[in-house]
């Protein structure tokens, strides 16, 4: 009845979103080092932006649908703000306000949560954490190449054993829609449908263009191309060319358990070439981890037409597949933890532990007044690697006691040769 | 007129907020990076929270003028929830969710995102950037002094010269309110104007509730109580004693340049024994950089009475302060720019460059087909250390040219001896 009662008033953090603990909070920040680690090697510098924009940006960049699942509000101002869904767009609003007179290519990645109002499951979350990546001002298969490759690198260098990386080309679809009478204006819905392999939804759209059958049949075929470079051998456009070009870059690079598929299509505009996926079997239906491509974007939001290729990976998504393969992560833990055997020697430990720390070592003092075992205990539970016990009789003759917390062992040590105990 | 045009439709960041560029990206990261070490040092672990919160959390918090300057909105489930203003809240209502079973103390940290809306100026933004750390499940002198010692070491760590930190008791000034008369109900009112030295407004106050004149200031000259540990030798309270023994155990931790004020007087009821404040004098009006103190909330948020102490620094200002005293900082630059001489070494070059990465050595490489000259000219744009030039004939005998990118200095080196290179 009372815990009834409690559950009834405590506050808890907001449906979709999470709190992190310590050891969860740990682990996440060790393997976004690792994301940002891996950025650097290439090059790529690290940007921020703000976790609000005005609404305006997000419906420019996705259209009006993106609404349904904005958090959009109005401020005291009464401007139309809303929490970012995803980073591409304010990236390059950034870019078309202040750097767009810097040596291109600009190389810029980022790190941050997201907001989107939907259905909360299983690694997905109302305040997601996306990583991405923008390599703007160029295009070509070089450009593309450079920005798979980080991907792949990042996914590796995480550690995921299961993933597949599977790019595509939107030019392909679209000279064929174009050649098959499709209006470039309509091409949208029928790219949507395409994408999510709806063959049913977009005949009758397609006949209604004046499509027929046999045509459209053929364009379906082409989302189902799969496999290696050699697949491409059929098509003759200059897509399918650009396709095998950087196929070989990749291959340069090391990089060869990039797939192609012709399937893989975006629905939205700005797309402007190769498009890209990265999977985990591990996540069953939610299993895309990341997804990319090149576009122009900025001349949307009032800037010159700039070609970029980018992508992003949901962080959050990478992590639970990485978990799903039963990989563990080991809280780092302290160097040491001192404890005052009795009152009078509390200043004492307090200038231990003062000294430990501005050396560098990571170290926590008992400042509950436990008793020894207690503080043992206390030790184990903050995962120190020493106590150090700090004793009247010990520090008369300028020592203190350390004891390894994994084997037990102890040993005096003098004060002034502390410090290298823990190097 | 077309830049007027263009100013026009050109999206910005919403009013007091940021982008932040790399140059500045990679500064305050670097700054970050220190108060987390140092945090880590002190043994205090890093939690995260979401972004919004239930509105009604910061109201519990702050009281309902909060209102005034909370982004506050309904979400699409019609749900209250405001951008959080503080971190204080968020982190107590994780605790009473899902720490309160743990070992104390608690040792927490955070650094994210805050908002207000109010007007932006100097160092004053809507969104804006709280390092902070809350000691949870203890109350004493050693409790206190772990926490004003890790706020004073994080401000060294950063590098800033010029600061002062002051503690003051709000119990003093409580005392004395209690032995005048002011029912405690009353006394919020009357300790925030005594927070801002508003003695004219705090007289009438006063009167109002039977407090004469003379007793009236009395009260005052506390609050004008300032300097070393001796200003305490008139004072007998509980508090005044209290105050000794933090100050000696500070000194014991070396940390000698904490100034007592009775003065530092923080209005919120919750606030139950020492309050501190770091300021920067070179910041001016809006010097305050740090503020904490020792509180219980966890009760108002339907969890048990937990005594806590803790304090948040306002990561903007101090870096504002840090820049006024000239301290600068350099970007980092990467070790490697691979150009490719001519269009027939590009997969060879991209090879390389993927070889330097793989290896832990940050490499970008030229994807626009530069020729020489400006290949150089952005080499120096990424401040490379070295420009790795390959060109056909070195190819031939599987090597490259180094240049050394400040001196100027080339050789050649085999490609494999390249990555000892750069260690």
């Amino acid at each position: 009845m009372l815990l009834l009662y409690l559950r009834d008033i405590m506050i808890q953090c907001p449906r979709g979103t999470r709190d992190f603990l310590p050891d969860e909070m740990e682990r996440r920040r060790h393997y976004e080092n690792i994301l940002r680690t891996t950025a650097g090697t290439f090059g790529f510098r690290e940007v921020a932006t703000p976790i609000f924009e005005e609404t305006e940006l997000f419906v420019m960049r996705s259209g009006p649908n993106i609404m349904n699942e904005l958090y959009a509000f109005k401020d005291k101002g009464d401007r139309d703000i809303a929490l970012r869904p995803e980073l591409t767009a304010p990236v390059i609003r950034m870019f078309v306000n202040g750097m767009s007179n810097e040596p291109r290519p600009l190389k810029l990645f980022y790190f941050g949560q997201c907001f989107r109002y939907e259905r909360p499951q299983s690694g997905r979350y109302r305040e997601f954490f996306q990583f991405g990546a923008e390599l703007i001002g160029n295009a070509n298969a070089e450009t593309d190449a450079e920005v798979i490759a980080l991907a792949a690198s990042m996914i590796r260098a995480l550690g995921l054993k299961e993933y597949k990386i599977r790019v595509g080309h939107i030019g392909v679809l679209r000279q064929s829609l174009a050649d098959a009478g499709v209006p470039r204006e309509r091409m949208p819905e029928i790219l949507q449908k395409l994408d999510k392999k709806l063959y049913d939804e977009a005949l009758p759209l397609l006949n209604d263009m004046g499509v027929d059958n046999d045509v459209a049949d053929r364009i379906f075929k082409i989302t189902g191309t799969v496999g290696g470079k050699e697949v491409l051998d059929l098509i003759t456009d200059e897509a399918a060319s650009y396709l095998r070009e950087l196929i070989d870059v990749l291959a340069a690079m090391n990089i060869t358990d990039v797939e192609i598929d012709l399937g893989v299509v975006r629905g939205l505009d700005y797309y402007t070439g190769i498009v890209f996926e990265a999977e985990a079997p591990s996540l069953g239906a939610e299993k895309q981890i990341c997804g990319g491509g090149s576009y122009s974007l900025s001349e949307l939001f009032g800037g010159e037409k700039v070609f970029s290729t980018g992508f992003a990976i949901g962080f959050d998504r990478i992590l639970l597949a990485m978990e799903r393969e039963g990989q563990t992560f080991r809280r780092k833990g302290i160097d040491a933890y001192v404890v005052p055997v009795s009152d009078d020697v509390r200043l004492d430990a307090a200038g231990i532990v003062s000294m430990l720390r501005s050396n560098g070592i990571s170290a926590d003092v008992d400042i509950m007044r436990r008793k020894m075992a207690k503080a043992m205990k206390q030790a184990s539970a903050v995962n120190a690697r020493y106590a150090v016990i700090v004793g009247r009789n010990e520090l008369n003759e300028n020592s203190v006691t350390v004891r390894n917390m994994v084997t037990g062992d102890q040993k005096m040590v003098r004060l002034d040769g502390l410090v290298s105990t823990f190097k």
